[in-house]
């Protein structure tokens, strides 16, 4: 007796998906992710880098060393504070700053239609 | 007196990298990742979840909850395991198990020339 087994290719893109993450590095580390954009637009609605970092439950150390961090990564600075200290002082984006901004939200959107596209072609 | 301000256009594209991570997901949750594949792979080479999962530097138990979330997300399961229990019994990598490590290397190299290429116009 012959018994035939057949597998069947299984294709997983009907019910797969891919997701991810992606960042910006620059040649010093991280320089721009998801909490970061976020960090940057809650600086820009709230014009305070400690209501921004509250409104996201960081501290506001945190929050400076992370918005230190970018401006030191880039050529020109994406947050400018005046007086500042915890507290006091507001805070605004520049140029650049928003640009970064746009820029994360351009890469995201290529970056979904990418793993959109290439989950189509999942096959187990 | 007029001052003009000239801005260029900052380049990123010389010195900036795009990085990120990416994972199936099937309807129930995670189903393939980086570390998971890694998993995947020890259990091939070793030949049992108990020294995959010490290779790693991870519970028995842990391991045992990851290969049973894959094999309960897949049509078929990736890994069979004889006796089983920590310490006992093998395992080894189905043709679905092996064909997922692959998979996942083949959407690897594609998530990488994504990022690579795009990274070439990234513009402040």
């Amino acid at each position: 007796m012959l018994f035939i087994t057949y597998r069947k290719e299984c294709d997983l893109a009907q019910h797969y998906h891919l997701r991810g993450r992606f960042w910006i590095e620059s040649p010093q580390g991280t320089f721009l992710g998801q909490g970061r954009v976020l960090l940057l637009e809650r600086v820009q609605e709230l014009g305070s880098i400690s209501a921004a970092a509250r409104s996201m439950k960081m501290s506001y150390r945190q929050a400076w060393g992370l918005i230190s961090q970018m401006n030191s990564h880039s050529p020109e600075p994406l947050v400018l504070s005046s007086t500042g200290g915890q507290g006091g002082g507001g805070a605004q984006l520049t140029h650049v700053g928003k640009r970064a901004i746009q820029l994360y939200h351009e890469v995201l959107i290529d970056f979904e239609a990418f793993l959109s596209q290439r989950a189509q072609t999942l096959k187990l």
